[in-house]
């Protein structure tokens, strides 16, 4: 279970450290930039989960593995940068996995260290979320993940789910699997069809400007 | 005491919330991106604090009570988003308050952790501050609070009352009332005489570019 | 030897702060906002390795040293603006000097907290780097040290012979003093040569477009 975890932990990492290289190639950062980019983008929503919780020193501090993921992502998408491009469609996909499993995993460990359930599932989004978040701000954006489709909102989904089962007692590898499921399916059938949540009407402005409103 | 305590912190993080919301409707963000910057605006100046003087996990994420807070606000705003903008001058006089507030506690708890008082004092400013700076750079705006009319210096105007009253043993209720009211007088009079503070003259201008110099 | 660590350390404080003061006065912040970016820039690196090690609360933070050696440098930077800039490069060597001394120092305590070698080097480097990167953020601009003249990378450098100095068990004094000497070494001849890093090629340029790649 422990291996489990860890393997698809640093595969999350992998991909979530390709979209970050691939903003930093696109603002044309150098070599060492788009390194840091990829490692702020992969590790940021775990290290601040691992504070937020006491478990200092936190694992992507602690253990090698996650800088190696990081770089290896970063160094091939900054030397195959049209190889990275071509691929965006599987890099969307990997990337919704990458968001399903830091949420249960992040939920998990929340949970594992006391949180109460709601506050263990607001921490599994963060620990899926968090990564974009460091990326855009680093690049003076805002950040898309408060803007994209149903992005934060399947990461708390697959969170709850996780919550929910360990207060219900359900088998972990079984609410980890539903959990992540939920999540995946929800991001991917929210990009395919563009599925979004509402906009406020900003005051003053006539219904028709603002047709999701 | 703790229980006034806590009840004036949730006060005073509802009327964060409802500054955070503001900006994040303004910017048509939609309703899960309203809601972050409801919860950064209301609870990072704490977050923060509890991080620096090793209180893990931080109360805005041990305790439920303060998501519910911020999410209500959050959701008052963007459902409600033209009555709030009717507000705006109450808002302004609850966001001074909820900035006293936090100044006023952020110092007794950093106190209470054994801080260095001019440490405490600080951490206090930052406690009240931290939330507008976390606000506006989701928003990749240069932090208004690092330009508005003395709002820093209100809160540290009210937190070093705090840390003068206990190294004076003076009794903590007529402390952080005192604290309090400092802060949220000079906020309120800095607002309405458009009180400053001045601007260095940037190299090679002239004085007269720089009225304030 | 931790006095002569503190002494080194409050000057490598003093020198990032007027760099954060500098950009606060160029972009016409009032005195308190200079004040912060001047206390951000010279310890947000060391704030946010200690965090990370667990070494809470902070030095920067628990000792008041540290707030006045970068309060007295927002000060003179204020009220002495046209000093500072005409001593533009003496500045620039007094940062690299300050980058030096942060990469070894931090690296040093990364050790000491028991991190692994490679991650005590990265812990190094990003204590040197970390508040050129907090000042930049609250400026919201892409960091400056994403793309200088292989300033994270003689960071690194420099952490990384503290490093190997304690693997192969090299008096400390020597290590720290090789690996400060290499650093200051690296930054100042990238900047009077102009040394960077390589960018990538965006995909669709045509390879005249990127010399450099």
């Amino acid at each position: 279970m422990e291996v489990l975890l860890l393997v698809l932990d640093l595969i999350g990492t992998f991909v979530f450290a390709l979209s970050g290289a691939t903003a930093g190639v696109r603002r044309r950062l150098d070599l060492f930039g788009v390194l840091v980019l990829s490692f702020a983008a992969a590790n940021s929503g775990g290290v601040v989960r691992d504070l937020l919780i006491g478990a200092v020193p936190p694992a992507a501090v602690s253990d090698w593995r996650y800088l190696a993921a990081a770089t290896a992502a970063g160094l091939i998408t900054f030397y195959r940068a049209a190889l990275i491009e071509r691929l965006r469609n599987p890099v969307r996909v990997f990337d919704a996995a990458g968001l399903a499993l830091f949420a249960v995993a992040g939920a998990h460990k929340a949970l594992a260290f006391g949180l109460e359930p709601v506050m263990a599932a607001v921490l599994g989004m963060l620990t899926g979320i968090g990564g974009g978040i460091a990326r855009d701000l680093l690049l003076a954006e805002v950040p898309l993940v408060l803007r994209a489709e149903l992005y934060a909102l399947a990461a708390l989904a697959g969170a709850a789910v996780v919550v929910a089962g360990s207060l219900l007692q359900v088998p972990l590898p079984l609410t980890l699997g539903l959990g992540a499921g939920l999540c995946f399916g929800l991001r991917l059938m929210a990009i395919r069809h563009g599925w979004r949540l509402p906009i406020a009407r900003p005051p003053g402005a006539s219904p028709q400007d603002v047709p999701d409103a």
